[in-house]
């Protein structure tokens, strides 16, 4: 039997009632953070286009597109969604391989969640469905598959979208292969679009993809029966390394979902260590951005090579620059998504302190950790090192936390009182269902 | 100025004044062949499971799916329109490529050439833009791309899709990269899926998402640049090697499309110098199938690599094995549709012919040749040599043969009047329109 095969036969056998404790919660929090950072993203220009496109497309009235009161096609609405949810680089990471999980599955399972009218459970299960088959796929491939510029959010992003509708269509083992097949077919994305409308894009197509390739395996279409690991299959076309057994070992066991960590800031996960240090020495030495001459960095490579942008011109330009991260974060008191537009990025003030940063990359730190050194004016050094940026698996979000965060993106849509009853709807998931929640995301 | 950016200026630049009179007859050839294998597979289980996912979505009514009295949104029935052109494996074929331009840049063209009321000449002009596009791009990263495994004929031409439809879209050489762009992050497909549905539809998926990346290009969505040659653009992603200065050099005076083959035969274009010469000796000889005691083919390796199957089960695994083709055409006095269909790949006939085919390769052999010999259970030996076989570049098919074959796929159709009025309208492009060729391949 196929990976493939046995991969569909395990997310099949899933059922809420085997799900840790744990996964639940942490299924809620992904679902929370998803939606907050969605309905933040959703007047965003990418958002916008893509939503015009789906309304002219006037198609049936199947799923909500969140934070709107219209519906479309299951297939669009994850489409719309999923670009909202990525749109402001916001949204949650599963660090040991940069992908963004949730931005694809959970767009897929509210959408066929809500034209289904599937319960609270049955949601939860696709979710934690989706995101583990998406994030061990990746685990296979990675980091091979990611060096070589693919955008793996979206790549495996389409496999995961396709398990959790596969999984609320209620697909037997057989049709949910058939689906994995039609999702790596339609597998792509390029990191060469970071930075631009095509980025959150690809959230969205990959969700909507993970759709339609389950609607068409409910529909008998027919596919490869080891779509992953033939020899011209997709690990074998996608990277230049693979190790399959990672999609199913320890399978029900280990929950790579615990390892999802929620964001703090809206750029690339790997300047969070950096924000976090100028925070630090802004807060224990009281130095301000007039007070620096220099800024240098010690980082993981990965930050030069992900967010190297040293003169972003455009909002989304600067959530892929370290540089951008480190000046924005000595002259705001906290960086979200108003730190990351075009017109921040092209503030001159944020321009003059982007050239005084330095950045030193060094294998030895990891990404999640980061030394800021900071020169003054005054000819002071002072300096701090992160062990574990906020929101990684080693220092991770409380619930509160993640609860600010929401209200700091919904409140000024929702008001206080909607933010408030989407939280509780979140952490009470097993007694809500998708339309309750994607309705209780329209303001008033 | 970067690749892409040049290309979609050379793209903006073509008009129909400008296209030699033998490429605008070649684009009729290839409108009047798409058409004909479209019609023959609207009603493929394929296509049915791909319409009516798409009727279930009822969008906007657009543009007409091939062969049936109903409207889609353009995105839409370009998918419909591009699995159905693909789902006999009957398509054109460039043969230095083996890229099946027609089956995603006509559908797309269509699609939007409908919606915008667009004249013959601008359908005409996009077509030939569109698979110009795609051909360029297909040669600057083959034979490396297709080896590893991607089925080109999705990979580039989702990129003739969007050239197409922004084309016919009147976009901008702006607006056309960041189609481009958004066609490269959308760019997928695996030659895994070979003989599956799989297949087919992933021609209707690169159609239908090159409509996508032209709209959302139209309303100002943004992309990389330089999404073909960045340092992780799409040429370096997927191919080991490219040269990209092929999407370019000689525009305008050489055009690939004259090296687009009409297939005579509904299966892989490798198969077919085999299957011409076994009509060959059973013309020459009055050879029978069980007069057949073994039956050696020399040929070019592509041909075990793609049609290796020695025991397909289906018809579209028949249409991969050239053991298929060749028992087939010794039991069959024409190789068609029926011949490729799941009854006869079971025929037990057909099965007990294949066990007597025996296949050896050599690399001295072109694609398109191929010597077969026969040892007769008299123990006589007869063998021949195909120096080009029929469809291909050097053997090109006659726009008479190309009429008796659209008859033979269309008249069940259409009847004999219907399909010779959609003849007429395609060798009369320029004075048609869109909307008038499609209401013509419904039957009245």
């Amino acid at each position: 039997m196929s990976i493939t095969s046995r991969l569909a036969q395990l997310c099949c056998r899933i059922s809420y009632e085997d799900i840790p404790a744990p996964v639940k919660h942490q299924a809620e929090r992904c679902l929370l953070d998803c939606l907050g950072v969605a309905i933040a993203g959703k007047d965003h220009q990418a958002t916008t286009i893509v939503r015009q496109y789906v309304e002219r497309m006037q198609g049936a009235k199947q799923a909500a597109i969140i934070g709107c009161d219209s519906l479309a096609p299951a297939e669009q609405a994850a489409m719309v969604n999923g670009t909202m949810a990525h749109v402001h680089d916001f949204d949650d990471t599963h660090l040991p391989t940069v992908i963004h999980p949730s931005c694809t599955v959970v767009p897929a399972a509210l959408a066929v969640g809500q034209w289904k009218m599937v319960s609270g459970k049955q949601l939860l299960e696709a979710i934690v469905t989706g995101m583990e088959s998406a994030l061990r796929i990746g685990l296979a491939v990675f980091p091979e598959h990611y060096d070589r510029g693919w955008h793996i959010t979206g790549t495996v992003g389409v496999f995961g979208a396709a398990v959790a509708a596969g999984k609320l269509l209620g697909l037997d083992a057989t049709r949910l292969t058939a689906a994995l097949g039609t999702a790596a077919t339609q597998s792509s994305g390029l990191r060469e679009l970071f930075g631009t409308m095509g980025n959150p894009y690809l959230a969205g197509h990959a969700a909507a993809n993970g759709v339609r390739a389950a609607c068409l395996a409910e529909a008998g279409f027919t596919s490869s029966p080891r779509p992953l690991q033939a020899p011209r299959g997709w690990a074998q076309v996608v990277s230049c390394r693979s190790e399959l057994d990672r999609v199913i070992d320890g399978w029900g066991k280990r929950f790579e979902m615990l390892d999802v960590g929620v964001k703090p800031y809206p750029s690339g996960v790997v300047t969070h260590p950096a924000i976090d240090a100028v925070y630090r020495l802004r807060q224990e030495h009281g130095l301000s951005a007039q007070d620096v001459e220099s800024a240098t960095l010690t980082a993981n490579p990965l930050v030069a090579e992900l967010t190297g942008k040293e003169n972003p011109s455009t909002g989304l330009e600067a959530k892929f620059s370290v540089y951008h991260c480190v000046a924005a974060a000595f002259l705001f008191d906290n960086l979200a998504v108003d730190e990351f537009t075009d017109r921040v990025a092209g503030d001159p003030r944020v321009a003059a302190l982007r050239d005084k940063v330095v950045v030193v990359t060094d294998t030895r730190w990891q990404p999640d950790q980061a030394r800021l050194e900071v020169v003054s004016t005054d000819g002071g050094s002072y300096s701090t090192v992160v062990e574990h940026a906020v929101g990684s698996p080693g220092n991770p979000m409380t619930d509160a936390q993640l609860q600010d965060k929401f209200i700091m993106l919904t409140e000024p849509v929702l008001g206080g009182d909607g933010s408030r009853k989407l939280i509780e709807l979140c952490w009470g998931l097993s007694a809500a269902d998708p339309a309750e929640l994607l309705a209780a995301t329209v303001p008033c």
